[in-house]
């Protein structure tokens, strides 16, 4: 059999056995509940578009990873490497019988041909969650609170949600006159925590054309430092006489204010005045996650406001606020939080075949478990019940309910907790109520 | 702003709204739900794959289908058209560390480039549910209780899960001595019901050499009708004299009884000697599943026993059995039988924003709400009531929640019935508590 094709995935891809989908399609419920309670309502759009739709505002690093081939009725074509330019072309096609303010989440996979190093793949899930349609600060408050209550639901409480508000920077910037430096200052700026004031006053000197007073200036905002009062107390001074940088400022005020009010206060939520999040997309608020016991993998959930989504596709103006879940991110710091559970099944009862001409019964007690809300396995074989225990010990089942004929005589079950290598004696002689009080029990 | 780009899906390529995600969604949640309480367990593989492993077993027809280009490192590959093909790859790969039997489903996007003609699109969801690793008839019997539940929990009770075991047909064939010639005799007995069997046996004679006995034979197999008892009867009889068809029909018998066993009737269960699903793929049980309502739409869901998943990427045998719900279809026959949902909101209340310096209060009591467990949208803009209504109706919102100045002195709220209108007052002087009640007792 030479010819046998090498069963393997392509660099950068990987496949999802059980132990790892389990807690995937459980983030992804959570999240889906979460969205939902919010109002927010599920969209889909196709993987593949046109490359015109899809390029429509990438830069030259997008259009590189982009995965772009013809089709057979040669056309151009591409699949879609994030949900918010395939969101852009659906609300510019649908917002008219959709009307506004519209809410959507959208969670599907992505494509990037990127660099596979560092644990990044080619194929991964975005999380996103938008509301456009609206300008009203109560959209960006709820922003906030949909992060909170994700991790929540995740049983995440060690977390800082970091807050900052695109107009401050930008009216010192215009204040400095450094407005059209802004892409040179925020590559130094990135530095400040890495390389020190000195070493990041330099570069915007170098690349920028920034003098002492100007450089100190930025950096001394992206310093700011304490409570949140204090940060913005520094900032209103710091932008003042800026009309937009006291616009973001009491609108930071604003947002810690509402937010504090509906539950999120300053343990988890944060004024960040270094938080920036690139420069040509967010014009106001701006958003990211940190988990307080894994600060180094990233943030996990960030976002913030644009004024207009769908500008290449449609005239209508369409502002708004989203985030995006970082699904396998935060996967991975599950995993390595110790978080995730280790099954590799999502039923608890494991019920063993144990006499092989008793198979409907075993099929009957798995339906009427089934029907009290318990998931069940039938082992298919009459297999050697020690090669059987071994199977379900394996798979990661809670409990397993044994029936050999001495059991079937006496109208009784071993009901035997894996874990623990516990066995009960429960009766069945009037049917399965009492394994079922058993087995909910706990 | 000539510039624009035209926002649109490419032809064969559909966007989902809520009206159409949710149900869909709600679709995917039961058919996970189901799957998981009988122990099978989610998996996921990359969309791409190399080529050649998604070529292994295709046909032409598959190939000419597949979406198939280069990548940037100048690979060969392909979207995935199916979700059997890489399973078997990840079956090859993988079985060794997973152990048998092991039970998966599947639930993702497949693409297929084929012809747009009547409402076939060319990117969909498959939902398949496999146990591979055994030959025990349990997992056949599994797989009808599986179908069973799927359809109750998705509140349909009449439909039939058709029967058949590939064995009896092909036992004849053999005894008639026409295995050969089994495609053309399956593509002309594919012709039964719509001409009639003068000329089914007229093509048979011409594509398949078949006399008119051999014909005969072949037709009155695929003509058994009655109930299951009467069809097993009349299949024995025809099969008698053929180990590998009284093989068959023996399982049959089995099978039914089983399932009679576990709570699945001939009400829902029949023996339908004339189906085949395709000949080099599935070696014993076949099953479809028609909607008594709409049976016209075709199978929802379909599989069968096959002797050997991944032949072409290990050495190892791994038989199984599995079957696909063809969720796309079956959403559009829960459409057309009106029990979809009608609504674009998963959120049951809505919040008014009636009073433009209270939005701390209207997000302090959805917070409220929400950790009751219901869904809560406040409208972000204190817009004229009337406006905010308008939009709750048109979203689907069942209940409106309203408190201006008035209601915020008195310390009530007024909750509105957008289906039948009726207001009531409800006091919220002791907090959400009879609020709360009041949404959630219907």
């Amino acid at each position: 059999m030479s010819d046998l094709i090498v069963p393997r995935t392509l660099k950068g891809f990987r496949d999802y056995p059980p132990e790892l989908m389990l807690p995937r399609e459980s983030l992804m419920e959570t999240a889906r509940h979460v969205y939902r309670s919010y109002g927010f309502a599920p969209i889909d759009t196709p993987a593949l578009e046109y490359a015109e739709i899809l390029c429509g505002k990438g830069s030259d690093e997008t259009d590189k990873q982009m995965y772009r081939f013809k089709d057979a009725g040669d056309r151009d074509i591409g699949l879609r490497f994030d949900l918010t330019v395939p969101f852009a072309r659906f609300a510019a096609q649908h917002i008219g019988s959709l009307g506004t303010p519209f809410k959507r989440y959208h969670i599907a996979p992505v494509w990037r041909g990127e660099n596979t190093q560092r644990g990044r793949f080619r194929e991964f899930v975005q999380c996103d969650f938008d509301t456009i349609g609206t300008q009203s600060i109560a959209s960006d408050v709820e922003i906030l609170l949909v992060i909170q209550d994700l991790l929540h639901a995740l049983g995440i409480e060690r977390f800082k949600i970091q807050l900052n508000d695109r107009r401050v920077l930008t009216g010192v910037l215009e204040q400095v006159e450094l407005l059209d430096q802004s892409v040179a200052i925020l590559r130094a700026l990135d530095k400040l925590t890495k390389v020190g004031a000195e070493r990041v006053a330099a570069e915007m000197a170098e690349t920028a054309g920034a003098d002492a007073s100007q450089a100190g200036k930025i950096i001394a905002l992206a310093a700011c430092e304490g409570t949140n009062e204090e940060i913005l107390r520094q900032l209103q001074q710091l932008t003042r006489g800026s009309a937009r940088g006291e616009e973001g400022v009491a609108f930071l005020q604003q947002v810690v204010s509402l937010a504090d009010a509906a539950g999120l206060s300053a343990e988890q939520l944060r004024v960040s005045p270094s938080i920036a999040r690139g420069l040509d997309y967010y014009t106001g608020m701006v958003v990211e996650t940190f988990l307080d016991d894994l600060p180094e993998i990233g943030s996990i959930c960030s976002g913030g406001r644009y004024d207009n989504l769908a500008g290449l596709y449609t005239k209508q103006q369409l502002p708004g606020i989203g985030a995006s879940l970082g699904l396998d991110r935060l996967l991975a710091a599950l995993e390595e939080l110790g978080k995730l559970p280790t099954t590799q099944t999502a039923a608890p009862v494991f019920i063993a075949y144990f006499e092989a001409d008793r198979l409907a019964d075993y099929l009957r007690l798995a339906k009427s478990l089934r029907a009290a809300g318990l998931g069940v396995e039938v082992f298919p074989e009459p297999k050697k019940i020690g090669q059987q225990l071994k199977y379900a010990d394996r798979r990661g089942f809670t409990w397993a309910v044994i029936q050999g004929a001495d059991e079937f005589e006496r109208a009784i079950c071993q009901l035997k907790h894996l874990k623990t290598a516990e066995t009960r004696e429960i009766s069945v002689a009037n049917g399965p109520s009492q394994l079922i009080q058993a087995l909910t029990e706990t």
